[in-house]
């Protein structure tokens, strides 16, 4: 009986200890729209980044979530933030959003005035930082991917960047700055100034390797503090 | 020295007992765009709410508050909820939003779609209930006076008044349908068929008897139970 | 040798008297959109009123041209008048317009002003007449089937069609009010006020039930003076 | 008497003489929006060409007429070739429209799908050259003076601008590239990256910097064969 006791306080031991040494895996949340929803899919952007964790066996240190609806636009975020994120407490949460509230003026009349895309990505970038998220911000990659700004929406879409960027530099979060990223690729690999095909399959939509560039941008930023 | 103490209790039970009779004044907020802004002036339609109280010697038992911002759509209402109305703990909300939803459609390309705008204002209500504020929805009046639906939004603000109507059912509110109001008001006395100058001064903000209109019709409503 | 003269002067005698007797028939050209490009197909309305005319045994006394382009606005009928209609120097013509003016205000941002619609249909109706073609003028039958003016874009519909019907009056042409046809009709035969289903396939393109309507509207004016 | 006659007819022999040596001016249509009907007025830059001939002594060599109604997208231009182009005669039209094609789709939902943009420019240039008017083609130059292609239409305006280029080439019309001028000169003058009041009053119509370099581009092409 009193051995049986003793193993029961050895085994109780091991789980402390263990609970110790292996601390609980960093949460990190994507939040985002159509992009981010198929990120989280075989092939999908946050999947590359769990198989780039897998590889150098820090797979255990982080939990990945993908928090990505179509068609959503910064306000949308922001009625879902409590339930899809802040809920979950998450250490850290990459914002990529923007195409939509820039598309959808065209398409729908139903894009996002910039002054309100700022109001409301601060109020995000606030609610999260005062839960101690570490928030890394996206700026919008590409709607179309010709290399020469004539692209219907590339100015729209650099002036949101620019926002983004500001954002970033005013509320210190770190930035992926996709949209340079992308432009600076299609300089180098878009010759026949294609509007879809190197990086995406519809000029919005990821393909391989947009997803792949993507995730490469993303992975090196879990680690850092 | 005892007789001192005796009449400060006297005036403090005074005090008690007025506290008990004369109760709290009912505080309503009323929440919106530039008509609401518009309206809390002098001559506005809260203003002239104000006054019909005046008359009926109610005055000391309401507070009215005015909470319009121009060019407000219904996620800018969601967007200022906590900070301009939850955090007075309103007893009654009146919300009169759509216009710029509807309009600004064709104006900048950043109205609000249907199925969006029903969710925010579903948010709103939801969390104006769960406070116990009395919520009372106003569909948007007009963007243009012509009386045969000739006025470019008619539809789709017969659309999205519709839309309100639907959740002013759903979440059993109190519905003043400014929408079917001018509507008939233009049927009997726009028969000249113009765009401007019967309740209104540019098609959509109030003039004078646009706002006594609009105060005709709410100040019924708030010592309704 | 004579006698064979004979006959070929009266063969020619024959063709000269069948000329004068059975005169060229009426040239009619359906000038449109997709809606008219769809008309000339098997089951269009086009196609109808050539059934129509057979029953009637009158099929030999009309030509019936379909020059419906999809997509297009009345600035499109416009550039292509010289070359889809005057040059086939139509006895009757009927303009069937303004869906596109309307509705791609909102899906692409590229619709057509009130002032500039009403401009170039005039011009139009100025270069068919002054070739002494009947024109017969028709409104836009509708976006979305909805019969309570709840369709996004009934006001702006409403508008555009109003525009048509003082044309017709201004420039003496008759007017099939198809947006008149098929509002009564909506009223009389969509009680669940479906949006699609009743006249149209998607709210905009006929099915079997609205091809057969219009026919009906146009088929008794081919006889008109 | 008689000698009364030789003066006459000496007289008219001078006239005919002139007549000869000097020739019929040159006749310049600029045709365009409302940049151009701002050009045609005191400090406009059909003036400011006016002006530089004046001092070159070739002000009898040119008539320049003012052609720009403002508004206009490429189809009014078309609607008005015959009026107020193709009637005069002229040596030389120079077009500079598509600012409001670009523009009006966020502002009107009312711009110009970029593929009839292409369809109704290439009909006007058909139409001039068939009478042997030498067309000289503008890129629109600015939407927003911002250099770094963040104002929101600098995209479409870039796209809509290469589809002239594009034109220029197949139809071996001239081309000053405004688009790329303006663009040259904002990265050289614009180091505070302002948005207007460097080459403009609003983003979009020209200050006296603007029609002045307008002027110095336009000027030497007169004298080209």
């Amino acid at each position: 009986m009193k051995r049986f006791i003793k193993v029961f306080m050895l085994i109780g031991l091991f789980f402390v200890a263990s609970s110790l040494t292996r601390p609980k895996p960093t949460r990190v949340v994507f939040f985002g729209d159509s992009i981010t929803e198929a990120g989280a899919k075989p092939g999908g952007y946050i999947t590359l980044i769990q198989d780039a964790l897998q590889k150098k066996g820090q797979a255990d240190q982080y939990e990945l979530i993908g928090a990505g609806i179509g068609g959503n636009k910064i306000y949308d975020l922001y009625l879902r933030l409590e339930d899809d994120v802040l809920s979950r407490n998450p250490d850290i949460v990459f914002i990529w959003i923007g195409v939509n509230d820039v598309w959808h003026k065209s398409s729908y009349g139903t894009g996002t005035d910039a002054d309100k895309f700022e109001k409301f990505y601060v109020a995000i970038i606030k609610k999260l930082q005062a839960k101690n998220s570490r928030v890394i911000l996206c700026t919008p990659a590409a709607i179309g991917e010709k290399n020469d700004y004539t692209n219907q929406q590339d100015g729209d879409l650099n002036k949101y960047s620019q926002i983004i960027r500001n954002i970033a530099t005013q509320y210190h979060c770190r930035l992926i700055d996709l949209r340079d990223v992308f432009h600076q690729f299609e300089l180098r690999n878009n010759p026949a100034n294609k509007d879809r095909g190197i990086l995406t399959l519809d000029g919005v939509h990821l393909n391989a390797a947009g997803n792949q560039l993507v995730a490469d941008q993303m992975t090196p930023l879990l680690s850092e503090r």
